[in-house]
């Protein structure tokens, strides 16, 4: 996947250099690129931003930068322009398996107060992170980029597969333990060092079932019980 | 604020040196520091993660380097340990402008299949971004550090004001328009250059209560609509 960062702070992406992004891109099976927005301001003395009209505080980013900088990017990029905003969709997993499957995209980061409306014209998809205000769309456009590109193939190793992640099948995901047996006293639970896979398999079943029930009960609603499940949870007695 | 970071990517948070929140670092406002959650493993080769029991794809976390970091940010930071999980409530400006008022904060970020679960004793709130899946909760831990430290007094310059921000009265923005008055053809809408104040705020709240009422009617469900948001919206003509 090609992706396009239209930013005003092109440093703060090198954090994608690191980990699971940084080797995809190493890979080429990524290509994050950054463009600075101020590189395409005509203003002489390189301002992004000014004064709303009408008054109130802060600056708001003036369109022509921005969009000269939509312009300069879409010369080799064909995607769809994101800008992720308060009046977005609330991004989630469905959303980030979608847009998985683009092959370009180009991701606008906002800062200041906001953005000139005039610039809506030039956006296909707004995606709001969460419900939370941040300085500015480089905070929002990392999480956001980072869960679209672990869902592209080759980016994640074998090992480091999201079969059984939480909210892939709805469900949070039960409890792991590793080594040692014993840690401070605390005993890994018995029937995962039993060796009995079909035991191990209901019993994080279960697990997954009662803390999603308890922790995220509007998850546990929209999950549709099987068969099994209901045996689960309403016939065990431990 | 001091906020200690316990990862396995301390290099991620060079984010921080930028921008808004870099310049609170440097003003000595925010106290920013990682911890590298390998450096306290007791194993020799400096391994942190093993094969979960019971099977499954993936590595865990292991407790001991997890637990062994808290204890050390402990030394000098009596703040609560936060982890960024699934399992969390999700995070919003609401609790972002309570953890803005606490002097010290332990921030743990996960990483591979996710942490052994008897480290939950050591944890005393966990929150969740979103409903979506990340590489790292370094990921996570940049917008949600990010959205609490720019409510602490001092980190926003005065004409950086939240003041009207969306999320902060429950409604949405309503646009903004700076310079120049016209834009590839688009016109900045008359009212906002009248100057007229009150005829200014009339129509910006009408925008706010529209675009909210089209783009998030979850919100503006919760909203308590007053006496004059009444008005505004089924008395107005245009």
């Amino acid at each position: 996947m090609k992706i396009d960062i239209l930013t005003l702070f092109p440093e703060m992406f090198t954090i994608f250099d690191h980990s699971i992004i940084g080797r995809a891109k190493e890979n080429k099976i990524l290509d994050i690129n950054t463009l600075n927005i101020r590189d395409y301001t005509l203003n002489k003395h390189k301002k992004v931003d000014d004064y709303p009209y009408g008054g109130g505080a802060g600056m708001l980013m003036a369109p022509q930068p921005i969009v000269s900088s939509i312009q300069k990017a879409r010369e080799d990029n064909k995607g769809k322009v994101i800008f992720l905003g308060p009046r977005g969709k609330t991004f989630n997993q469905e959303i980030a398996n979608e847009l998985s499957k683009e092959e370009e995209l180009i991701i606008l980061c906002g800062h200041y107060e906001g953005i000139d409306e005039r610039v809506y014209k030039y956006i296909d998809l707004e995606y709001s992170m969460g419900d939370f205000v941040l300085t500015g769309g480089e905070m929002a456009a990392i999480p956001f980029i980072d869960s679209i590109c672990r869902l592209i193939p080759g980016v994640l190793a074998k090992d480091e597969s999201f079969q059984d992640e939480s909210f892939y099948n709805g469900l949070l995901e039960y409890p792991q333990y590793t080594r040692p047996p014993v840690f401070e006293g605390d005993e890994v639970p018995e029937v995962l060092i039993s060796g009995h896979h079909e035991k191990i398999r209901l019993w994080r079943k279960k697990q997954s079932l009662l803390i999603t029930k308890a922790k995220r009960p509007d998850l546990f609603e929209k999950y549709e019980l099987s068969k099994e499940d209901k045996k689960i949870l309403y016939n065990f007695k431990k």
